[in-house]
């Protein structure tokens, strides 16, 4: 006799668990639409009050993993290594690290997301460059892993439907927020990617997704569970998102700013973040557990030029223009620079990065709704940090507008998000490390 | 602007508060069909964690109070009104009550509902009576209340059309367990009825709806506040619901044995608990502030045979047979009667009216979905009470069954449900009052 759903959700409500026959019973009901979304947003709203167990979990990510295709490699011995950011303001880690990683001898399948609010996303960076092509199908992506190490790619239909559907629903019902229900909908697609391996970078501080630390270890906890127990090895590193990552904030403009960190030339703090997150990757990767060694190895592919390369002939392989890799010449540029000069000589106290993120939305440069489309031009380059010193008129940052209008918004935001002051500090950028035998503080 | 209503669920599920201007918009949206299902379900499910403010719960009544018509009196002057009951199984007190207090000059405008799980429902015993048709429109009903002063119909398609809707989605969502929903759900439809006054049955026990005596306190110190807000004196009693009321059980039964009721041969129990509460809707009536005079004269229309007669002219106002006054003989009677004889002495302990409930419906008596057809003559005759003494092969009960399987079905649920033992005792019958200025305990 098949479950009767109001009761499970009773259930779920009264604090207990669902068994996990009955959550893939819910998971596959869902997805062939013989359960409707009202019962599936009931049950998720009691799921944010009471949370899931870890056997219910582990069954609701695998249910929502088995509800589509997934890359499958077969017996392929390269390890599989991803990299996943939750939210983030100025993050272009991923446009370096799958290259550089592929050089390193790990393959990196990486299947990414469009911008949503004011986090931005890899695919919308991507596709400034003209021509990319991020709609791949699953074996057009398997071939490029196999002959190039890398692929960008976006969410296809087959994969995850369930995934899709429920975050589809949770994104308009206020069950977004739940630690089970976010691990289970991000490792659930990472999965997806027949990974060996996974390197999740938690964003916390003001800009990220949660504001509480508290809680960004709680997620990292969940999500490792959930990797490990697949048998994907999976290790988290807690990074600053009360700033934004490196100076550029707009698709174009974090293009080449990726690849100027491919050319030897990133921002400090972008790069720190980077190397961290790519040692990471080819530890979990099991090529290595050398930490020394790793870093090198990956220092080297930037500077030997190997990865710019690999960066080039991966926008080739998926129909982009392979000069971008020559400097930012190709990519679209906004007809107006706005610069944004201190009013008071002091220190920065705060580059407020959801701030910025907003105003690269209003700029044109994000999405409200997902069927927005992106202005790829518009941003902010904002060199400035918490903690530097400057003088009354340096210039602290640049907005790239479409229009005059666009300029005064921008630097309107720039006004509210970058606070002067007497003193100010810098908050460590890699603050823990989380894996399945603890939590390691680095700063 | 228009509120966004994720963030009107969100607000909910974190712990804060609508607006009354908000919870009509939702109401307004949800009923228009602009909000859909599955936001509705998910904001019921905050609710059910989080609650109402008294504030929320008068707006939310008075959104879905105003959803729909309205039974009108206009100007006359006539105190109209009813009884409800929370749950309950052998309470046939409704059509005791409604010729009672038609008698005693308080007019009676009653609608009620069908048995669903295992509580009966008024309409399905009034139904019971051959030709009887409780779906009477609003101008047929308030022509006979104006007439001879009562009537007894189910909910009409113009009435709190949101409370229909809602319901039907909290049925099946996991959210009817909410003190703060079902009061609105059952004030705005007793609000609908053009009330004065309004006295509350709120059962208690194991075979009542609330199990927990506080929250029945709780819903009915809620309910009260609900009614009194809307200028309609309300007063509950909490009574017992720990063995059925009256010793039929089964719809043509129970609407005997109210009848026998109105001819003065009533069990004790179900004429005083219909005594009680037809001394509080005079009360509420304000056609007096005498308990023993309402009481002398509620006892008089039955003494006298005025009650009898108004049923029977109600039950001929509305197609019925008013021959069933006379006696059951015009009621439908089940084939099989089966005896159920004590098979030791000792104390009725128990008699669990929600297994007995459970076994009307199993009899074909009641309904498990709202689309079952019910058999309006199995059931139940129980005369014994928890305390009663009795000797091995006493007659306990009996059994009314279609059949020799209903028969067997019957049997097995009293060996279940009654038990006799060394000792038991009979909880109070009525054991507190509530009205606006606080709870009394009566035993």
């Amino acid at each position: 006799m098949p479950p009767i759903l109001p009761r499970l959700i009773e259930r779920k409500r009264d604090g207990g668990t669902l068994t996990p026959d009955e959550w893939r019973w819910v998971i596959d009901g869902y997805v062939r639409n013989d359960i409707p979304d009202y019962q599936m947003s009931a049950l998720a709203m009691a799921v944010v009050f009471r949370g899931l167990a870890p056997e219910e979990l582990t069954a609701l990510t695998g249910a929502m993993l088995h509800s589509g295709a997934q890359l499958e490699f077969g017996t392929w011995s390269t390890p599989r290594v991803d990299k996943h950011s939750i939210g983030g303001v100025g993050d272009k880690t991923s446009l370096l690290l799958a290259p550089m990683l592929a050089c390193a001898g790990v393959a990196v399948p990486m299947i990414s997301g469009r911008g949503l609010g004011h986090t931005g996303g890899t695919l919308d960076k991507l596709e400034a460059i003209p021509g990319f092509r991020t709609g791949l199908s699953l074996d057009e992506a398997i071939a490029q892993v196999r002959r190039l190490g890398c692929v960008m790619l976006g969410q296809t239909p087959e994969l995850v439907p369930a995934d899709r559907k429920l975050y589809a629903l949770r994104d308009v019902t206020g069950t977004v927020e739940s630690i089970p229900l976010i691990s289970a909908s991000i490792m659930s697609k990472k999965l997806a990617e027949g990974l060996t391996g996974l390197v999740l970078d938690i964003k916390t501080g003001s800009g990220a997704f949660l504001t509480d630390p508290a809680q960004s270890l709680e997620l990292a906890r969940t999500m490792i569970g959930l990797g490990e127990a697949s048998g994907c090895r999976t290790v988290g590193l807690l990074t600053a998102m009360d700033r934004p990552l490196g100076w550029a904030c707009g698709n174009a403009l974090e293009t080449a700013e990726a690849i100027e960190g491919l050319r030897g030339g990133g921002p400090a703090d972008l790069m720190a973040v980077t190397y961290a997150l790519g040692v990471e990757m080819l530890l979990v990767s099991g090529i290595t557990t050398d930490r020394a060694a790793a870093d090198q190895q990956l220092r080297e592919t930037i500077t030997s030029g190997t990865a710019l390369e690999r960066f080039r002939a991966m926008v080739e392989a998926q129909g982009g223009d392979p000069d971008v890799a020559d400097g930012p010449g190709v990519l679209p540029e906004a007809p107006i620079q706005a610069e944004f000069r201190a009013v008071r000589s002091g220190v920065i106290a705060a580059v407020e990065p959801r701030r910025i993120g907003h105003a690269v939305v209003a700029l044109g440069g994000g999405r409200v709704r997902t069927t927005d489309r992106v202005d790829p031009a518009v941003g902010f380059v904002i060199p400035s940090k918490p903690g530097d010193r400057v003088s009354e008129g340096d210039l602290v940052a640049t907005v790239h507008a479409r229009d005059a209008g666009g300029a005064e918004i921008g630097l309107r935001a720039l006004v509210e998000a970058i606070v002067i002051a007497d003193k100010g500090t810098l908050t460590p950028l890699i603050s823990h490390r989380v894996s399945a035998s603890g939590v390691e503080v680095l700063a």
